[in-house]
């Protein structure tokens, strides 16, 4: 059993509103020096095997088709230590 | 500037319903041999100063009181490499 992490960020170019709101709300709840926050999703992927290139292809795969909108989302995919 | 990552999933105990719709989707696109998927929240948090451990703190703060719902939410900090 292996554990493959993928992060799904929004690509830098496009706005993200639930960042904004958020980096917005800090000052008013008494946080500085922040400016810039931005959301994304994070899956955790159970595999039935080792983490190998096959494996981490297939998820590689899993996350252009299912997990990220690659029109607008970058994903990263990397085994858990 | 640095980057924090931080980084929110539902406690193991917390049943996670679009997780679970994740993983039953898999085998109907043809992906076999990932038994669970979890999914979460990653916010990457610009800082104006360095990623100290008072920048740090902070950051736990804010996971604490605005990013993560610790009652059913665990939360991670780490500085971006």
């Amino acid at each position: 059993m292996a554990r493959v992490i993928v992060d799904v960020m929004l690509k830098p170019e496009i706005l993200d509103p639930q960042g904004q709101a958020i980096a917005r709300a800090l000052p008013r709840l008494g946080f500085s020096g922040v400016p810039a926050v931005r959301q994304g999703k994070r899956f955790e992927v159970e595999l039935d095997g080792p983490a190998d290139e096959a494996a981490l292809k297939e998820v590689r795969k899993m996350a252009e088709t299912l997990l990220a909108n690659t029109v607008i989302e970058d994903y990263t995919v990397r085994v858990e230590e």
